[in-house]
């Protein structure tokens, strides 16, 4: 709802996109209002800041629309959902039920990638109220000529849309004619009389009346609402986000790190895909800047020899559009895209829109920087922090027009790459307005394109990012710990509006937050963790090597990593795996068999009598789970769960098995309540798959 | 959001009144968008279906307005609350405040008749922020000289807009200037620095900030939204309605009851009056209808000199625009509504819009009227019920718009006689867009007109009335009749977004509906339910003698009264008084000497452990109410009632007095939890007033 001041005069060119303000009083009103049109349409359901953001599906969602549709009287009323993908010319439509007291629903299903538009039609179905005058009528003892005779008028009319009687060859002209002269002849002909009325309560007739619907007065709800279609990936993804320079296989001679490249990522490939991950996430792989640079741990003297962070963008070797020479060329890491592809693996890279002071765009466009009053450029504060290695853009910049085009070019050079996923770092300090137009204008060209939004800040601007167009966005998971507090977090994201357009990406750890939780190194609670963020989210990542070696040890007393690869190399012994790598390979060959963990919304929580204990349905059509986790990982918790059996149409009275698709025990169950028992020294965790 | 089908040509017209559809993809993005425009204003409350309708207030009430408003980054935020009568040019603005996680809030006062517009403008603020930073920075300890001269530039940018240094005269121009040259010298000469510092940190700095922001790039809301203002009466009214041909004062010689006419009304206006009633509602006073005129408790088959139906309405002496020969001459009525002021009292009308056979329309406009396929005119139906005598309207007809005229000019000739409020019988029974038109017409017109919406129907369609412009509504009181059934409903009435549009008239009875709860006749359920009426709603009526002297014998298993007034005259003691009648006196004058009673939002249910007894809080700024009332009508009910008197402001280590204002009794409690005792055969009421 981001508008210009209305006496700016650039506000008009706004007005396409936002509605106009109600006039105070109408005026000449009996010309602005159409007498004759009764049904209301309102409360319509999805539909997000009145229609002016899209909501979200992939190919194969099936879109259910609801609607308070009613009208003055005692008429009864016919609706339909109307859908088309932009592409389309036309609209497809299908009829809408009442589901109870004047809300009415229907669903479409989305097959293909791209724009949907839907809205509603309704309009006073006579033919029906007529019909049921006739029922009450008839089970009154009345007789019904002269309604047979309206009944004819009816299906005259019918006749008409239907395409008159010149349209002889078609066979429900034939029919409805043959209607139209037994309800004249029956009001008239005593011996066609029973045969007239029983035809007048017939389903033939209500086949023809909805067939042919008379739509003159027909109400059409006031906005066209979208969708946005993507590519099946954007609702079912398994991140493994790592810094490509950490990627050497072995420590330096004299054990210093050596400096990894696109070729030891790629040597990687069949480790990371081997543990089932489809996305590799990289650090930027950008030239890094050398004034001001960093040194480890953030400290702001930089010794020789150390690398700087991939976060100050920008040296005379070039700035976004380019590689950092170290990692590698282009066509090395075109090559990477291409292997990684070969493992069914994509390469998503991380876009910091900030530059190190020798950054290009620095000289080229010094319009694009705050400066300080005393001249020298404004460089990132936090206060007390100082981050003089980086430069903000200043998006206010009077010129933002030439700047949002080169970033566009930017993100169109990476397509170029082959890139087709952003993760875009601190997503919430540029406006959404960018981000709205980028991402539109980028995904023109580049449909495929996905954009995961990493902001960790306050809850409405998390929000409006999704709803400006970021294909997924990080979350608080992180923070949430308790049973109830992720209970009551994953229910606002799966029940609430935000499950239409904010796609849930669950992250356990990331290589910015070291969270307390984790700081323990306990093995069973990064187990927890995992498993909560792959089964809870059917879009998840872990902060790769790190998170697998379970690497905890923070900066003091901050959620942060001591020796964070943001500041230094870091060596990581490929070779080593542990009962968490083991699991995390186990769950991601599970997620991709069973379609109920592929999406994120199809989650129903169960009662269990113990507060650590918590448990989950995950139902797709063919597919029935239940997820139980012990989430106290020091100790051994029991409890019954309660299966809600009715809602599975299982049968009270017979046993059902539960197949532990982690561990292949086999349980029989039977009956709503359950036990459970959960050892975090064993194993804390169910994957059931409900096998009746 | 009733818009005319989009294939009909008409529905251009309609645009106006609609948004535009949301641009699927938008077209030439960079010159749609204000890149500099970075705040967002959504979620804004009141705001009814998007601002297609207006909310509903009183001249002197509050209107509090809350938004979600945000931006990215860190920066902070100034926003605006725009209001203005509809007849004044120019905005009015309050400052906004934050009341929590970017939900901002601001208030503010309604004090004149008519319709008031409301929108919301935000902005980055920068002064704020830098403010921010520099106090942050003081407190590190580091040296603010730079910060000091981007100070400067913030106050000269100030003083441009406070008028320039030529504006010498204007104080705030010379203290700006002053700002301007201590910041500058203070980030140069170190013996200013201090008092320079200190000056940023000031509140004058806030203060000029504040009275002179840059409001170049800020966010105006995209709508502008309505308030329909009424006289106080739509806010505060006690309605007494009855069957002016029943006002005789004596049965005529041989007990059948004579014709009342304006002339009886008019003598029983100190009765009325003097029981503290403002409204005086009648049923339709138009000349009645002899063909297929009914009889006697909806008899078929009239008798001789029996009266018919004031609802069959028209005869050859005249139809809407007329008066019943036997009450009156229009002379006498304008006669009854200047006496009835006198007492402090309006007349009502009763607007049904059907007509007998008799009526001229049915003449002069058989376009009006659905006809049968035999050619017959087609009579109301509720099948098995016929109801011979009563032409129903046919507002679909295509002559519809000199229809709607004629209705209009209907009110227009009540208007000049001197009616300035309206009861619509069934008024869920034409069209929505038909109300919605008359009723800004007449208005337009006679500003002081109010509607009360007769309408029992499902709750979308009286929502839907009340949207449309109804002044107040008929609701299911008189169907809610134990504590959990009433809590429920007024909750819904007074904390969802109906309070905003939706107005409750409350009413024990109708002269259609006898409910079964008074099928009994029991006194002391009597006065439970007008209790109840007259405390819960500050908008409340009774079916006048009827009520007052409690006749309750029904038509058998129905909730219709015997012998009702609808179809003979009743012969009314109007000496009589009882308990009831004290009581109905009693509460009248307290309703108008206590402000917390004479509006309905301001209620707040207590906890009472007793599942009968009902209690709750009506506070007013001057005036705090505890209402208590026992709804079991035959048995003694005890329990405690806890007073939240942290609300309040009541010491709980202090007793409080209570004055019961029904018995002048005075009790004394303390804290929160205190005794209750209510007997139906003694008093099973109790009105508190809070006098700490």
């Amino acid at each position: 709802m981001n508008t210009p001041s209305a006496d700016a005069p650039r506000s008009r060119k706004k007005k396409l996109l936002t509605p106009d303000p109600v006039a105070p009083i109408p005026s000449n009103p009996l010309s602005a209002v159409d007498g004759q049109v009764r049904v209301v349409i309102e409360n319509v359901s999805p539909e997000i800041n009145g229609g002016r953001f899209p909501i979200k599906a992939v190919p194969g969602d099936v879109i259910a629309v609801e609607a308070d549709i009613f009208l003055d009287g005692q008429d009864l009323v016919a609706a339909r959902l109307l859908y088309r993908h932009i592409d389309d010319e036309t609209w497809s439509e299908t009829a809408m039920a009442q589901l109870n007291n004047d809300r009415w629903g229907a669903a479409f299903i989305v097959d293909r990638q791209g724009r949907y538009a839907y809205t509603l039609e309704a309009w006073v179905d006579y033919p029906a109220s007529w019909q049921h005058e006739v029922y009450v009528k008839v089970a009154d003892g009345q007789r019904i000529t002269s309604e047979l005779l309206a009944g004819a008028q009816f299906v005259e009319s019918m006749l008409k849309r239907a395409g008159g009687k010149v349209a002889k060859k078609n066979p429900d002209v034939v029919a409805i004619s043959r209607m139209a002269t037994l309800f004249r002849t029956g009001a008239t002909a005593a011996d066609r009389y029973d045969e007239a009325v029983s035809l007048a309560e017939s389903d033939q007739f209500t086949f023809y009346a909805t067939r042919y619907p008379d739509r003159r007065h027909s109400t059409r709800y006031n906005h066209e609402l979208l969708i946005e279609v993507d590519r099946p990936r954007a609702g079912f993804s398994s991140w493994y986000c790592l810094f490509p320079r950490s990627a050497a296989p072995e420590p330096e001679a004299g054990g210093l790190p050596a400096h990894g490249t696109f070729r030891d990522v790629e040597a990687l490939l069949p480790r990371i895909s081997g543990m089932g991950f489809d996305v590799l996430c990289m650090s930027p792989i950008h030239p890094i800047g050398t004034a001001h640079r960093k040194g480890k741990n953030n400290s702001e003297t930089c010794l020789p020899g150390e690398p700087g962070t991939p976060y100050s963008i920008g040296s005379a070797d070039g700035g976004h559009d380019t590689i950092h020479p170290e990692l590698g060329t282009i066509e090395d890491f075109k090559h990477l895209i291409a292997i990684a592809a070969n493992y069914g693996m994509e390469v998503a890279l991380d876009l910091a829109i900030q530059c190190s002071p020798d950054h290009p765009w620095v000289k080229e466009h010094p319009e694009w920087f705050k400066k300080r009053p005393d001249g020298t450029i404004q460089y990132i504060e936090n206060p007390p922090e100082k981050h003089l290695d980086i430069y903000p853009i200043d998006f206010e910049a009077d010129e933002w027009q030439n700047l949002w085009n080169e970033l566009k070019r930017v993100l169109l050079v990476w397509a170029a790459w082959g890139v087709r996923i952003v993760r875009v770092d601190t997503a919430h300090a540029k406006p959404f307005g960018f981000w709205e137009w980028i991402i539109t204008e980028v995904k023109r060209d580049y449909p495929d394109m996905l954009f995961l939004a990493e902001a960790f800040t306050k809850p409405k601007v998390m929000q409006q990012l999704a709803k400006r167009g970021f294909t997924q966005s990080f979350t608080y998971f992180v923070w949430r710990n308790s049973k109830a507090d992720l209970q009551h977090y994953v229910t606002e994201l799966t029940q609430t509006d935000m499950r239409y357009y904010f796609r849930p990406n669950f992250w356990p750890a990331t290589h910015d937050i070291n969270p307390y939780s984790l700081q323990s190194g306990h093995e069973p609670q990064f187990m927890i963790r995992y498993f909560l963020a792959a089964t809870l989210s059917s879009n998840y990542g872990i902060y790769g090597p790190s998170f697998e070696l379970m690497d905890h040890t923070p900066c003091p007393d901050k959620e942060e990593f001591l020796n964070a690869e943001k500041y230094e190399i870091r060596y990581w012994d490929w070779r080593k795996t542990n009962k968490l790598t083991y699991l995390i390979s186990l769950v991601n060959r599970i997620r991709k068999e069973n379609a109920a963990l592929q999406t994120t919304n199809n989650l129903t929580f169960c009662q269990v009598s113990d507060d650590a204990i918590m448990a989950y349905l995950k139902v797709s059509d063919t597919n029935k789970l239940l997820v139980v986790v012990n989430t106290d990982a020091y100790q051994r918790r029991a409890g019954m769960v309660q299966v809600p059996i009715w809602q599975l149409g299982i049968d009270p009275s017979q046993p059902y098995t539960m197949h532990d698709l982690l561990t292949e025990a086999y349980y029989t169950w039977q009956g709503e309540q359950n036990y459970i028992e959960l050892d975090p020294y064993v194993l804390q965790l169910h994957l059931l798959r409900i096998e009746v």
